[in-house]
């Protein structure tokens, strides 16, 4: 048998785990699961006979390294910053990683020392990172093995609640964490490159230049730009390339609404409210708001965000309960962002018999022969259900690829390492599509965004 | 001879180091005027026969120590975060203090030991902190003396350019930290009270709710709102008033304007661009704007902040050169805040022959007998010359009057104090007029924000 030590069994490694055990027969592996709530490790083992649940506290040296020494690699699911733990310890006992995670500088200095013990550290294996990369870089390497020159590259994602499930005035329902969705796009402009001139977005316009995106059988949807677009860029090889983008995807209409949350204060994370807890919802909306005797919330709101009488943003903002003289906030001393994430935890919370949906979209365009091309490659996933949800599944599938094609030496490249190598994209893109990850790549027209090539 | 040790002879110590020049003679006093450039502590001693310049490091504690042993009182007119060195010294060899900074935590901690050694550490007595005090606490004091209560307040200060100087289509000059113009208002939201109710503007609005002010022979001015309205709150006794309110005055228009950089992201220190060296004007202007092959950059400003054709907001944007397409802005990686802020200099330094202006307003709103009645205080200041501006007679003049009446036993409270106390206020508010730094009170009808005091 071949131990695989899993840390971490929350809710991004159901489909991981699922994976595992089901593989674990004819691959001839042993699973143990350690998760600090023992009885959460248990559940996901299904007391599959393969499988063994332990409380696992990754702060415990003693233990952890007594249960990574008995594995053949390691699989971390733990939060970001806890990775470099069971690196440094993968690295003295010499034991294969992997991790869904973006690559810290401190997981970037154990290159060498992996690279030395022929150990492969494989990170950002996920879906966002991870699919986005796997899948960008098989139609980049086709395009170059063509001859090809990759001129504009880019690339859309977003968690959204599938159509079946959709049901509030937003299109949009929370699919993963919560926190992160009503403080996206703060923290610095978004910075990308449009026909070789940098752009930068801040926070107060990022979700007013949107640009929308149609997937066929799934119609029209809208996306805002990265803080990030230029990251990727060299690891791709594509610095010169004129444009580079990345932005995530939400239901058409979406963004504007947010706007009105964000240009009315409600995602502040920056201080607190004092009386927060005694609030109800409609003084919380009316802390934003200029200060009159009889005006009421809602001429304020429509008048200082300019929202016209027939417009159904205003109609999202009702559904959200933002107008309720008597519901409290219940939460003490919250910032404005707290607050927001609870009113909108009401109406987005995914209710039991609701799915979720992966939309991934990107855009090659690319010179050939002189002439300008394009292609396009959509994904979209759904979620079976709660458990093995698409966000589950997107997530989970390639780091359970990943892990038992290192360990049967079909990946084997050492270092710490991403998926951006045919070696590695290419069986995990091929065996995912077994499980409905499958991409649609279609050639459409160059259009870029001066398809004229005008100079002036 | 009584000797006073000024700390820091840079542009705010003008009128505070004659002050004490043209006084020493009457009052027995040798001044010694420390600061890192010996050559610019010598200008300010103008050869004054009881004046010596010296060069002074505080980071140089056996020099630091040495000078504040011989002196009686000390005033330090460093980089706030600064004077606790020269404090702790105080305490050792109990010397008075006078700074015209924000009392720190750190200050505040030596309370105790000024008390115990009888010793007077006064604070905050430049402008805005100190002339604000005085003037709010003698009126507030007063109204208190007839039996009134105080159910409104509200402060504003701008420093400005006066109205000979004001040749600019944003009627505003840098006569100050030209720095904090560019960020102010950044790092969290503005937070007043307004009849009672909490409210909070995000930097996104600040601009944009602005109130007028009108001050006789002045003409009208406007106000957007500080960080702290309520940090005062408490040391002037207004824990029930229903309104308090903080505010930075400006000529009408300027805010309408300067919103509109902004909205851009043109005031973003969070981020660095990294070809600014070699960027144009017109490129940092188009870095923020969408892309298109042919559309003038003016066309897209236009557009996406919806400037009309005949908005003399479009005038204020050209008068900076924004649109300019050769001339470089040759800052190495800066952000756009810095970036920003050099492009303002060129076109909103003083120049040799300009004066500056500080304007101050308060209302006080009170009740007295079941009445409402109201009370506005405005005080205008205009600069001498570049040297003995406006900004730093009314910093440096209070500085040196409580520096004297301390030495002259005619203030004497002992402790970490704060110009709010009639002791303080009085004589120091006298002495000011003789030096054109005059209050205009005025009896005004009570407005308040809800007059007619409507509950629904």
């Amino acid at each position: 048998m071949r131990n695989i030590l899993v840390i971490g069994a929350g809710r991004s490694a159901s489909s991981l785990i699922k994976y595992l055990l089901e593989h674990s027969e004819k691959e001839n592996l042993h699973i143990t699961i350690g998760d600090l709530s023992e009885e959460l490790a248990k559940q996901k083992t299904k007391n599959h006979k393969n499988a063994t649940a332990i409380a696992f506290d990754i702060f415990n040296e003693s233990q952890r390294q007594a249960q990574i020494q008995k594995a053949d690699i390691v699989v971390s699911m733990l939060p970001a910053h806890l990775h470099i733990e069971v690196a440094r310890d993968c690295v003295v006992f010499k034991k294969h990683m992997v991790t869904a995670s973006y690559v810290s500088p401190a997981m970037q200095e154990l290159d060498t020392a992996a690279k030395v013990n022929g150990l492969v550290f494989m990170n950002e294996i996920g879906l966002d990172p991870g699919v986005d990369h796997m899948s960008a870089m098989k139609v980049i390497d086709e395009i170059r093995a063509k001859g090809g020159k990759v001129i504009l590259f880019e690339s859309f994602c977003g968690g959204l609640v599938a159509p079946e499930s959709d049901t509030n005035l937003w299109n949009y329902k929370f699919t993963w964490n919560p926190r992160n969705v009503v403080l996206a796009g703060q923290g610095g402009a978004a910075k990308f490159i449009q026909e070789g001139d940098y752009k930068y977005i801040p926070y107060s316009k990022l979700f007013r230049r949107t640009e929308f995106l149609d997937v066929e059988n799934y119609g029209r949807f809208e996306a805002y730009a990265n803080r990030d677009s230029l990251k990727y860029r060299s690891v791709y090889g594509l610095d010169n390339a004129l444009t580079c983008y990345r932005g995530t995807i939400r239901r058409v209409g979406y963004s504007r609404a947010w706007d009105i949350l964000v240009q009315l204060g409600m995602t502040d994370d920056s201080y607190t409210i004092d009386n927060s807890e005694e609030m109800t919802y409609r003084e919380f909306t009316n802390s934003f708001l200029p200060y009159h005797p009889t005006d009421t919330v809602e001429i304020k709101l429509r008048y200082i965000q300019r929202i016209e009488q027939d417009d159904i943003i205003w109609d999202k903002l009702v559904e959200l309960d933002l107008f309720n003289p008597t519901k409290k906030i219940g939460l003490v001393k919250a910032t404005p962002a707290q607050i927001l994430e609870k009113i909108l935890h009401e109406s987005w919370a995914l209710q039991p018999n609701d799915k979720d949906m992966i939309v991934m979209y990107h855009k090659f365009g690319y010179e050939l022969n002189g002439e300008k091309k394009q292609i396009d490659a959509t994904m979209v996933c759904l979620g079976d259900d709660q458990t093995y949800t698409a966000m589950a599944k997107t997530v989970g599938l390639p780091v359970a690829i990943a892990t038992v094609k290192i360990l049967n030496k079909e990946i084997t490249t050492p270092g710490v390492q991403m998926p951006i190598t045919k070696e590695v994209y290419e069986p995990i893109l091929k065996e995912l599509e077994s499980y409905g990850i499958v991409f649609k790549e279609m050639d459409t027209l160059y259009l870029g965004y001066n398809p004229l090539n005008i100079k002036i």
